[in-house]
């Protein structure tokens, strides 16, 4: 039965046989199998130091712990990590022999092994919960024990991914709130990105999501790791901006970790850009060292000023301009020129006071010039006649909290800066660029600049091009920062195409772009998924929560909106505006005799606005029709013209019903687009009978192309759209501005990738940059009474 | 050797060979075959009259005719038919035998058959056309003999349609002005619709084409009886509108055979449809009892007068209203209706003079709203403040000659129908509605409303729609009859893409549209052959044709005009404009950067003008590209738009170069469209992933439904082009005209059905006529100084 290597061997093993195996056999009522005998020895063999009570829970026969000799050994710790047998149960995860040990060995509960966990420990490492259930029944003395690596079995099971674990641990009433060497459990689920673990606790607990551990004061989003675990925290609510001990959010963590995935999410979250953390840094200080210009891109596009200073009064650009590694130092500063920024540090060492000061003057000015200086409400002062200083208009401050942004700091930091002489101080004009560069932030509503007060009409027009529409909202917050009001007061008509159309809906709705462009990111993901057509369930549900699910078009009435939508239930199809305002009535016959088959479109008081949204936006192929609606692109992708069309029709169905004295005359047309793809040359666009196998492959070839052509040809928003509606404005004399940036690569409208949307938005706030002077006029023109 | 069926006959027959054989084996150098001997012998049986040399030349033995015996009877007429032994070689087209009796036996050439027939008239017959021509070298004494028929040999040729006859016949000088039956043998030849052979005659004598048959006066093109013969004597320069004796034209002859094809053709060559044939009558006048709608229908839209009476009185309208079978009568009153004819006659029998006269009058003014009342000239009068009479202009008289339009008529004419009284004559008034009737053509071009003279510019906008060009065809020729001045001297800017532009530049090259009509009809057949896409090469000849190889677009300079293209060797593709003129230039930053690989458009002065055509035509899968160009249809279907915007430009730069002088505003746009298909609604436009079989033939079906609606939608010339470019009109101070006709049937770029064409251009005609107010609104405002 036994096989012995050597004598001496053998004589050893047949003493400890002969000491351990009885219990055994004397508990047992019918003779051992030659397994288990077999298993028993080679357990004996390598476990040497192990008490009978531990053999017999590794072995697992119930019977034996009824045997005397047993259950003398039950609290024994004779084993390698000092654990009992009750710890081998646990691990082991054996039901049975736990009970065996409780009932009838009274074995200890709270007995810790050299490592210093409790059976807690033990049965977390487990794969059956029942024995945990079972422990946490029984006895509660090791429920919170801090093992030797100082974590509580909830810790333990937070960094083994646990989820049952965590479970049942908290149902136990385990503590959430006990300090490990990373911080609460919540955290360590965090730190090691168990998804599972941190929903759990958050639902069990709905509190912890805000928790902060206390040696960093972070909340869990500090400690998240990755793009679905920040996601995770985010949808459950918790605080994208909350800070550290230190200051830092969780934006800095993200960046000093170089984790851009994560700097995505929190952006695209609401994440403060521009949030001044340790030091005095921003996200962009801290960026600047970290060799990932797409890093760079997003914290700018996302609103980060490359030249507020931190607590050394060095900017994100000065500190671009001090990289050590060549190639990284000269991208990030072409980067930062082409959005206007000067990366010169405003504190030059080794200068006099009064050079330094004459420097930081300059310095001033050339910042004034950074990122879109026309877009700075600063600037826009100079346009009051005679008046240095803004007018009287009761400034509402909208995000900024009223402390740090004292009404008058923008006169007196002027003056400071304009007395400018050897007394200034180094520090004082610190806080001068500091608080300019703040005041550059969308931060006020001039509220006498509402519609009412207008003579003429402005209208704004928004381009389809499905998640492009980013770039149209990238302007938006261009002029909304410009011109300090919301694009709501700023237009009274507003026309929109597809994604143009749910943008126009959003102004309508008084969203803020900023919010809508975090909208955007987040929403791409969600309703892009698989392959085209794509599921328009995700879409709709967007849609709803976004404006409500029983929202009717004409809930808001101003400013007019119009949605252009194709109605395909009839050959040729029609164009149809969503509107929020009754359709003007037409005189002229119709241009078809009425078709009874054909039912009316839905009365403005009577459109779901989620409805109307999701019709303008149904791109064939890309989406199903919504019922008998297409994309509104088909007919107008650009939608100037038709908005133009229908304000002269309703403007002369005033005039018509006595009421022209309402009737403004349109003075200004805004044309947003969603970005230009690239001019390329095209070989090939015939379509011909083929004669041969290489020709007919030319053919499908040519006829893919030539589909392509014709659909680009006719909905192409940026051709003759724009030339035509430039003359007719001409030709009125009306104002008209086309906004559109040159985009570098061809961006679908399904495109999901973050990196290639941020270049969008990067490109367009270059273009912005560009095009500063016209950006400039349209402001002037568009605040002018 | 022989067998016999009853001993009497046996008996007879035996005599008749035993005195008949002798010649042949006498003759023979070598014993005669059994099958010859057995074919002898049933000739004999069968040709009991025959003499010897009839059967030798039958049974086609060469030696036999150096046989005393059959020498002797060379020229016997022994036969049933009376025919010699020459007639039956000739019939059998036996060369060698022909030339035996020839010279041999000296056989006599002018003998004739009982039935009056050479030897001629029986070579004709032959399959061998050598035997003619033998014949004809060594005799003509038959040749141009007339059988009992009264038939030529040529005649007899011509009636079997044996073109190398009658050719060979020519060659020997065999007259074509001898009068048969039928009359001369070109006149058979088309009687009986032998093209091979009137081609033939044709080409050896050109004169041909216009010989008159001497009983009735006719030319071959009277006598043509199918669409292939008239084509072919019209390609060759025929006179389509040559008068018989009696005064018809081919036209009168084809309404009176009821043949529609021959009618669609003469029409399409320029016949004229109004033309006074016997009784005063027009082909309309003969239609009204041939109970064919449809030739009604083709004579009226080409023209043709429904209220021009005949000898009798009667208008056609009038004719109609007393066709017996009813459902005629009714289809074609209603169909008079539509275009406003009024079928009273304007001679009631039995009423006295002084009534008559009062009816007549009131016909009169009731045939003044007949037809297209406002596109009559004599309306027009009316329009010249204070004056009856039109002003003293010189009148120009275009096609009609002289003598037949006295210039004075007008005047005398309305003066005798004003006068009116007792002592008018019932004569005279009828000359007076003819005249008239003639009036109301379009005659004349008023040289004085040159556009020199004009304060304002007057656009002219033409839509692509391939062969429904017809219907722009259409409308054009109601403005020309009803202002009296050619298009091309009533608009300053001509802007055509596809059709249109090959029409704007028929204006520009002063081809009358009656004219380009003919075309039209005439091309369809050459350039729509095969199936799609089409070969380019006929199109491109009727191009060049037309408007000449080498001809430069700035060769003619006004009016203006300009031919959309797209440009299709870059995406995305842009407009180019086709000009007579030079673009102008351009001061905003070009919207892509240049692209070196992209070479620039041709200058107009370089630019073929048939190329400009073709590549402003070229409709993707209707015809291959043209080089870099497709269609301009594709981004202006309908190039109001486009044209407004260009000619903005254009007088934008001429104000920058300092000449804002010669710049004129735009005061009317007439935009003319195709014809409008018919609204239909649709069912199925769904793309979507196919789950299973009968899905994915839905979507099949749904991604050919969504193909045809976008291009559809994007390249509708009437849907809302027309709404803008009416906004855009109305909200500068111009006046904007849309003409297009509400079709019946959708009707496709390549239709080629005369029919089918015939009604879209009858729908025309009565939309000109429910549109008179319109239409005459129209021809006042361009009239207009």
């Amino acid at each position: 039965l036994f096989q012995l290597e050597t004598e001496a061997n053998a004589l050893v093993n047949f003493q400890q046989y002969s000491s351990q195996l009885p219990p055994f056999y004397e508990s047992s009522s019918h003779i051992l199998h030659t397994e288990v005998l077999q298993q028993l020895t080679d357990l004996i063999r390598s476990h040497p130091s192990w008490s009978v009570a531990h053999l017999a829970v590794e072995l697992g026969i119930r019977e034996c712990f009824h045997h005397s000799r047993i259950i003398s050994c039950a609290n024994s710790t004779e084993n390698e990590e000092g654990c009992t047998p009750l710890h081998l149960a646990c691990r082991k995860g054996d039901r049975e022999i736990l009970m065996e040990l409780v009932q009838y060995c009274h074995a200890q509960m709270d007995v810790t092994d050299s490592n210093g966990e409790t059976a807690f420990h033990y049965a977390v490492q487990s794969d059956n919960s029942q024995v945990l259930q079972l422990l946490g029944k029984n006895a509660s003395a090791g429920l919170n024990q801090l093992n030797n690596q100082g974590l509580t079995p909830l810790h333990l099971a937070c960094q083994l991914g646990k989820q049952e674990m965590v479970r049942v641990l908290l149902l136990c009433n385990a503590r959430c709130n006990i300090m490990g060497p990373s911080g609460y459990p919540i955290h360590t689920a965090m730190k090691f990105s168990q998804k599972g673990c941190a929903e759990m606790i958050i639902s069990m607990d709905s509190n912890q999501i805000h928790s902060k551990d206390p040696r960093y004061g972070a909340s869990p989003l500090h400690w998240a790791k990755n793009a679905e675990m920040a996601r995770l925290l985010l949808k459950r609510g918790c605080d994208v901006n909350s800070t550290s001990s230190v200051g830092n959010t969780a934006l800095h963590v993200a960046v000093m970790r170089n984790r851009f995935d994560c700097v995505m999410v929190l952006l695209t979250h609401g994440a403060n850009a521009d949030a001044r953390g340790e030091h005095g840094n921003t996200p962009l200080h801290l960026a600047m060292s970290k060799d990932n210009v797409e890093m760079v891109k997003a914290l700018i596009v996302f609103g980060a000023e490359v030249d507020t200073p931190n607590d050394s009064g060095e900017t994100p650009a000065f500190i671009a301009s001090r990289i050590s590694r060549l190639v990284t130092r000269k991208a990030l500063l072409t980067l930062l020129r082409t959005v206007g920024a000067d990366y010169r540090s405003p504190l030059l060492q080794g200068v006099s006071a009064e050079q330094c000061s004459a420097t930081a003057q300059h310095s001033f000015f050339s910042l004034e010039r950074s990122q879109p200086p026309p877009i700075s409400l600063n600037n826009l002062v100079t346009y009051w006649p005679g008046n240095q200083h803004p007018p009287r208009v009761s400034l509402v401050p909208l995000e900024t909290a009223p402390e740090e942004m004292p009404l008058g700091f923008l006169q007196s930091a002027t003056q400071a800066r304009l007395d400018g002489g050897p007394g200034a101080r180094r520090q004082m004009e610190l806080q001068d660029l500091v608080h300019i560069s703040r005041a550059r932030k969308p931060a006020f509503i001039l509220s006498s600049m509402r519609d009412e007060k207008r003579t003429h009409d402005h209208l704004l027009c928004l381009d389809g091009g499905g998640v492009k529409g980013l770039v149209i909202i990238q302007l938006l917050i261009a002029i909304e920062k410009a011109s300090g009001i919301a694009t709501k007061d700023l237009f009274d008509w507003v026309a929109g195409t597809s994604t143009g159309g749910i943008l126009a809906l959003a102004i309508l709705h008084s969203k803020s772009m900023a919010y809508m462009r975090g909208v955007y990111f987040r929403m791409k993901d969600e309703v892009f998924r698989g392959s085209r057509p794509y599921e328009s369930g995700p879409l709709e549900e967007f849609l709803k929560r976004e404006f409500g699910e029983h929202t009717k078009m004409t809930d808001v009435k101003k400013p007019k909106v119009m949605l252009t939508g194709t109605l395909s239930d009839r050959q040729p199809a029609e164009l149809h505006l969503f509107r929020n305002y009754e359709a003007p009535e037409c005189v002229r016959e119709p241009r078809f005799n009425q078709n009874v088959n054909l039912k009316p479109p839905t009365h403005p008081s009577e459109q779901l606005v989620w409805r109307a949204a999701r019709s303008s936006g149904a791109a064939p192929t890309y989406f199903r029709p919504n019922g008998r609606f297409l994309d509104g692109g088909l007919l107008a992708n650009n939608p100037t013209l038709d908005a133009m069309t229908e304000i002269h029709e309703y403007n002369q169905d005033m005039i018509r019903k006595g009421q022209g004295n309402k009737v403004k005359k349109l003075s200004i047309v805004v044309s947003l687009g969603t970005g230009r793809s690239p001019q390329v040359p095209v070989t090939c666009v015939d379509v011909f009978r083929p004669s041969n196998p290489w020709e007919l492959a030319k053919t499908v070839f040519g006829a893919k192309e030539l589909g392509k052509m014709v659909v680009d040809c006719c909905t192409d928003p940026d051709g003759r759209a724009v030339d035509r509606a430039r003359a007719w404005c001409e030709m009125v004399g009306i104002q008209y501005f086309r906004l559109n940036p040159q985009l570098g690569t061809d961006i679908m409208l399904d495109e999901v990738n973050d990196t290639v949307l941020v270049d969008a938005l990067w490109e367009t706030e270059v273009y912005i940059y560009e095009h500063r002077e016209q950006f400039q006029k349209l402001i002037q023109l568009l605040l002018s009474p």
